[in-house]
């Protein structure tokens, strides 16, 4: 880290600085310039968050960290890509997944419906939410075990791994016992209880990204993952909140391709959340698959205007084929110059 | 509710949405302009659910609510503010209610010092934190259980009810045992398990507004506490993710003022969050009290720059005293006009 | 637009709104529910700006508009999209169109050597910045009119068509002597003055969307050179404000989809600014090709490192032939599931 | 500045950077940690630019400004205050100036009884808009000369000063005849030929926060008047766009005590905008006088509802009144502790 002293700091708040560094295991190495000083910790086995705490030191004015916080989920660390397996579908491997299905599951015969439909069409993993986090307390909140016993059953039927969510450490067992995936969702991103419970347990884990949160506390929240004994970890952009409410959120792509460069481990999009508007899912999703995502995870519903969740944001079983239509369609292609004749 | 149809939507489609909207509970009224129709649908016993998907269903633009969607912490059912006693302390009586102590409790001596100190200068209620919420895996994530009992044990010196921060449901009995009023994080203003269970606790809660939470989200956040039955909520504005960096978050104090006119719950600022800067805490402090707010909640450490945690932002022991001096002053007067010849 | 009465408004203030409504050339439709009123305000030839004051009338919590305030932009209007003629070019004609150039003209070696490297890599258009909005005045400016002539000569040399930013109304004449598009800077996009002067200029624009622009504020920006008299506006998203700092912006690609569905208008990216890290503008630029964007808008420079701006950002020559490269890459293909047995 | 060296960075790279950061006119202090080096560049009279430009360089991860880059503006540069005279009114003089009027100059009639009313209540300045900036170019754009007329006519009739806002450059001089200050508007706040032009005004500026600048953004703007030679500037926070749709921006009122540390400027709140509800306007204001802002303005219209622009945030005369007294109540006091029997 860089110790940035003010313009004026006298002899004696840079010579407490300096003791300060060594104190916390790091060497310190003073570059005077014509109008401040810089002090920069060098080391790897020393307390960072000492050097951190200097900020509130006399004559500093910020600490500048050079190194990214993260370890294990760090590229560099592990250049190589991560494949999860998810009861045999295999996520980071270069294709490109299709997780599809309901947001809530409301009964056997829309789970049924949906599933068969998304299978039929090509999708990899079924979705569907048994624990449903809500804004409001009147709003409906899932069926909970009766909701988990379906999927357990749709998957028998249809041979489709499953994915849903959980929101509690107490839920973590029962849910293990019928999913293949659990998803942590972007309301839960940060809730570190439930991280730490969850690198302990026996299955990959869908790690959304929070609304408000950057690639790099992303990062960080897969590495409470990492660090606790859970390596297969798949990451899920669905949107942040800015200013924008043309769409529900602003899927943020570039947050795919960064962390991809940061991290070894998978990234798919999510652009039902993403977008909230079912005519922007098919050119997101293409937009996903060329730009080198993992995959995609989309809501899809046998009659939308009657879903008890997110019905305005699914799309609907014929929806579903066309969107898998177009993942197949070339990109848009650059024209030959028709005006070279000059040069 | 307001079901918006598209410019040249078919008679069919507008009848189906009547069918529906009257299926949903609701009567349905229709006006046709001269371009587009509007379905408005009136009554109040309806499944309002049923209405939002909707906008699902052909021809529709979108659905637009038009009354609020939170209702027990709703000013319009509870005119009068509403006062949560914390062990003694009132808080919404009128009077603006200091909340201070250290980021994370470290041990005994530092506890201790800083709780006379700010208990010397004013403060009315003591926070420590024993569980932290912390970004990284390899951060000092608090001393638990021991944090517990000196928390106790310095209630017990100081005569100072205890605030202090529950992160998980698994939690909530044993911090119950130790403190006077729960907090529940940003990161988990959204952790609906963590608040059904904390709406079953027998202690006022402070709940602090997500850091992409709007207003009206923060106050369903709020509503699950109260439709479970805990009636003593104080609500703390810690400032938003915005893209200013110059201040950690952006403290958005006019969200406590529209909170305080939505809803009839006391609304506290938390200055050292909401600005990251030590600097910025006093006029902050000084601001939240003249527009109206319960109190504050401000990070304080005997020593800064070796604090395990929000070093950075806390403020030191004099500093606090000087805080407190500083919100006696009056506010910058208004000066007669010197220009009034001419009229 | 619907006019929301609160609860418990009384008669005579849902007749003052009733009143007002006809006053401003609607027909008043009033719908009463079980706890307000609604009054619709029906008819195409009122005053808008009337009804929307009425926010203020005693009585009303809100005024909701239900049509979309923006009309010779609108696909609704025009259902087939425009296609921009820039001297040869055409944007909007089904292709993907490459403007490429460095940020600032810095010297004829410079410029030309550009010039020449992009359009053997298969670049369309050339852009070059004359004069340069930069956020310190202590920055450099651009060359101004000796930059316009350099782009006059090595249009002439190449045979590229010129696009250059105006700053001010001032220069439009003077650049529309040597450029073939004008493009007005995201800072720019609610500067009134220039967007009139420029409704009435000879020239096609590019029209970059503002870092906190709405979607429909954007539009709006178009309505004023369309209804001005300028019909050839392609439009250009680079990127908004959010609390992500590991990019320069957020690039919203989204805004480019909606935008082709609300309007007949062209939309190109930006994915040099959108990002500001050249490893990101290739998964970027396929990310836009893939959704159905027009173009892309790139820096390029023969010595990023060196750059008077935006170097950083700034693709070498290399970088870009392998960006061109990079286009005509497939999207990431969808396997076949291999779990499909027990269906 | 400082140039961090990513992991592995060859000695040829570190070498080529201390050769470059030499012949931009610094000096170069190498620090080489266990994992990475970083490179400082020591002087004050080297060429900045060359050093942000090395980001593009090899093996280099960053460039790290550790000075602010504005000067003239900066408090370290002059400690004092400034105080801007506006014919007679003298802000940053440790008063609180009200600015107060309508939006836009609509009818003599509405501009005088405006006038008169904010006068008889203590207001300092009248606002009013001449020339107004409108999203949609089908919105009431002001009454242009007509209106500065007629504020020319209220001045000579009451005695206040007049600040009214200047969108283009040509339209300066103009202004300047009729108005006492001229207001550069949010959305033109890095309109920088218009800023160049008012740098060489003879009246006083008031620089409105644009709504996705920075502070260091918005003292970067200022520079530009203040480098070109006008030091009357005044500068004025108006809410900046985030995610919050309860209220029209979110008024940043930390950015003013931020603003005052860095700078020797004075600087007002705008709540009227900052917050776009009348209920919302005296708390705020009330909040930046308690901050140490210097003024707020406001706006007024004797029927708001009949307003051609910004109705719904204005204030009648009668608010405007009691906004008035509302700054003479003084802070919420901290009551003394009750439950201190322990200790």
């Amino acid at each position: 880290m860089i110790i940035n002293m003010r313009e004026g700091a006298s002899e004696q708040e840079i010579q407490h600085v300096i003791e300060r560094v060594k104190e916390a295991g790091f060497q310190a190495h003073v570059t005077r310039g014509t109008e401040r000083a810089i002090v920069a910790a060098v080391g790897s086995n020393g307390r960072r968050h000492e050097l951190r705490a200097l900020a509130a030191a006399p004559g500093v004015t910020e600490v500048v960290p050079i190194a990214q916080p993260f370890k294990l989920v760090s590229r560099q660390v592990k250049p190589t890509g991560t494949v999860v397996d998810v009861a045999g579908v295999r996520i980071g491997d270069g294709g490109f997944v299709i997780i599809a299905g309901p947001c809530s599951v409301e009964s056997r015969e829309q789970l049924f419906s949906t599933a068969k439909s998304v299978k039929t069409a090509g999708a990899h993993l079924l979705r569907g939410g048994a624990y449903k986090p809500r804004t409001s307390p009147y709003e409906f909140q899932g069926l909970g075990l009766e909701a988990l016993e379906l999927l357990s059953d749709v998957r028998k039927a249809t041979g489709l791994p499953i994915v849903t969510e959980v929101m509690s450490t107490e839920d973590v067992d029962q849910i293990c016992e019928h999913a293949d995936m659990l998803q942590v969702g972007a309301r839960n991103m940060q809730n570190f209880a439930l991280l730490r419970r969850l690198s302990k347990a026996n299955k990959p884990i869908l790690l959304k990204r929070g609304p408000s949160a950057s690639v790099k506390e992303w990062l960080l929240a897969a590495e409470y993952l990492l660090a606790g004994g859970n390596p297969d970890v798949v990451l899920c952009e669905r949107g942040i909140k800015t200013f924008e409410t043309g769409t529900r959120n602003t899927l943020d792509l570039a947050s795919i391709a960064l962390a991809r460069e940061l991290s070894h481990l998978p990234v798919i999009a999510d652009p039902s959340h993403g977008t909230g508007k079912p005519s922007l899912i098919p050119p997101m999703s293409r937009a996903a698959a060329a730009l080198g995502a993992d995959g995609i995870m989309v809501e899809v519903h046998p009659c939308p205007e009657r879903a008890l969740s997110d019905g305005p944001q699914s799309l609907d079983l014929d929806g579903f084929s066309r969107l898998m239509q177009s993942l197949a369609e070339p990109l848009r292609s650059v024209p030959v110059q028709r005006n070279s004749a000059v040069a």
